[in-house]
């Protein structure tokens, strides 16, 4: 089990593998976002899309399909997500792209209120077949402690 | 049509109706945030979330939902969302809760590089049935104006 105290600031990870189909960019939008652009080659061609293009909020799901798959094996002592911050919608995502990853630690605090726990704030970058980022973001998850009586650092 | 010069700092909305249900709850988490205490009662029993409750992300598109159908009559002149800033999930969202939700705009700025155009920020605020708020974020949305030739104010 992969606890707080095993990640450390700067550690970093790339993982995933998702390909982006037609069907189902078309399927999320319809139900969860469905301005024209993103159902109609059409309407967005009349756009700075050019052609159809997945949801932003599709491409987060996808996104966290990755990094659920991801932290199954080995499990982490994930208690779930805080929310996040700086969220941007890089460059439209396409159907036929391949997504991949990239997680960056980039602060961690042991909860006062809660020294079984910690929260950790990780950047997590989304990447096309190209390597261009197309989703950024980051993240704040309470994860539990190995050691959760180890006294809390004062720094 | 709605354009960028139609919205004051402090306008708010309050509009949505959202009836989360099982069936979907387990059929988004199923695919895009496979998490067993969203799949299961017997395992969200062993968590804080006590029973089945929808992933962030499927909150966050219902609440796309709702607001793409509230812009759709009257249209707005929407280019689409560039980021949020500060989305929190407040509290969880369960199978059987009734969402709606309120936009309040509390910033918005004319783009310098693209006269046409201008950054709006929203705070979006998602509530369920009891008037609990489960979800927050601020949005930015890119915007047409009505009179692109209007100069640039300066402050």
């Amino acid at each position: 089990m992969i606890y707080f105290e095993d990640f450390e600031i700067g550690d970093r990870e790339r993982f995933g593998r998702y390909e982006v189909t037609r069907d189902e960019v078309i399927e999320f939008a319809g139900k969860y976002d469905p301005h024209p652009f993103h159902l109609s080659d059409e309407e967005a061609a009349k756009t700075h899309f050019g052609r159809i293009s997945a949801s932003g909020w599709h491409t987060c799901s996808m996104m966290m399909a990755m990094f659920v798959e991801h932290i199954q094996s080995p499990p982490h002592a994930s208690h779930g997500g805080i929310g996040t911050d700086e969220l941007r919608w890089l460059k439209p995502v396409y159907p036929g792209d391949v997504l991949s990853m990239e997680t960056e630690i980039v602060k961690k605090r042991r909860s006062r209120s809660r020294p079984e726990m910690g929260s950790l704030w990780t950047r997590m970058t989304t990447y096309n077949q190209d390597g261009v980022a197309v989703l950024s973001m980051i993240t704040i998850a309470l994860y539990g402690l190995r050691n959760p009586d180890a006294p809390i650092a004062e720094s």
